[in-house]
């Protein structure tokens, strides 16, 4: 048996996220299919992470075990000359047969991508939360500084996570202007469900005034899910990095 | 009667190009509809050029004209929060009642984007055309500089062109890489039917040795449509810029 670790990348749009589910198409269940075709083998496929529907990823890591271990190289060509466009993969090698896409992540890393000019841009409209007003990146600089340290974070978390430890390590945490679009970049050891939406939300608020950047630490600390800002929508949220 | 010119932005993937047509939905049909719907006029609008079908518009003009004008602000407002997600409205004026969005045009430039990456780009593949080798910048550049000057461009047309005219002036044409993405630009007082994708073709088969740069004038003149590279998918293609 070999175990394999796929390097890939999906525009989530017309998925159900990543994990296989009864209704909706997802792209692990795409992933096995296609790995599946290709091998001429049942092969399942583990991810390092449950992407929500619609969330995308500039980089998303799975591993799966095959009796048959082609090339690396194979697994890269062949599958991207039958995946949907929407879904490529970008590098694949051989790993050690404890070695798990999830369980061996140290570090992962999102963004969350804001889109704040004053017309419409119909490019970007799928793959950014369109605001209304400016963003303060300067207010939400200082947030996303409160936010490195370890901390019980269930504050930024939905009330439909199944944990019970919520204490996470944010290693980093930056927002940065390119034009209209304006970047939160967060990393962590983990992440509870739905953080990222929740967090950033939290930082449109701090940049709209509704929330003071003096007072996140004692929101963060009165574990009160309310007094977080809202869970923005999924179509703007990119796994960016996993670090192993 | 008031006319007014509205500076517009379309994905273009969900399009039968900007035309009237009779099967298929176009951009212009759609305009027509959301300004009637605002004004409550029976309102048409005029295009600055006929995009194909998937062809993409950073910038486009069209022009209609009104009993009832209303601020150049409320149609960009009112427009933008009626109009479907990939057409977008930048700027609206009001204009000369003998101004044509068409005919007072002075020069257009289009883009058209390759994108060269050692593994397909999810976010890219509806936006760029993916080439299996990598362009070869050098040529392309050198193969830029030779299309610009006015000639008859009829090598670089479509056999279903109208016009007998077919001196164009191209007045730029530049090649650009950035990371994987290579984009052409090219810019003249007009174009002839499927001219750009026809020119990008050639770029695309000088870069790949097939055509020699030294032999571009002599293809130009020979007015021999074969000699020349094949007509490239619209779903690369942008209108850029128009002058007025």
């Amino acid at each position: 048996m070999t175990r394999f670790l796929l390097k890939i990348s999906y525009d989530g749009t017309a998925y159900h996220g990543w994990q296989v589910q009864p209704n909706g198409i997802t792209v692990q269940q795409i992933m096995c299919e296609k790995l599946s075709e290709l091998t001429k083998e049942r092969i399942s496929v583990t991810g390092c992470s449950r992407t929500d529907a619609g969330v995308h990823a500039n980089e998303f890591y799975c591993h799966f075990d095959t009796e048959h271990a082609l090339p690396e190289i194979a697994y890269v060509k062949g599958l991207n000359a039958i995946l949907p466009d929407d879904i490529a993969v970008i590098a694949c090698r051989k790993v050690a047969s404890d070695f798990h896409a999830r369980y061996s992540a140290k570090s992962k890393e999102y963004i969350y991508k804001f889109y704040d000019g004053d017309v419409p841009n119909p490019f970007l409209k799928k793959y950014t939360l369109s605001v209304p007003v400016k963003l303060n990146i300067d207010l939400m600089a200082e947030f996303c500084e409160k936010m490195v340290g370890t901390y019980d974070f269930s504050v930024f978390s939905s009330s439909k996570r199944t944990v019970t430890d919520t204490v996470r390590t944010v290693q980093s945490c930056s927002v940065a202007r390119e034009g209209d679009v304006v970047t939160l970049k967060i990393a962590a050891d983990g992440f509870l469900y739905n953080m990222v939406r929740i967090v950033a939300g939290t930082a449109l608020d701090v940049s709209n005034g509704k929330i003071k950047n003096a007072d996140i630490i004692d929101i963060i600390n009165s574990k009160q899910r309310e007094r977080a800002g809202a869970t923005l929508p999924p179509h703007a949220l990119y796994l960016n990095k996993v670090i192993y």
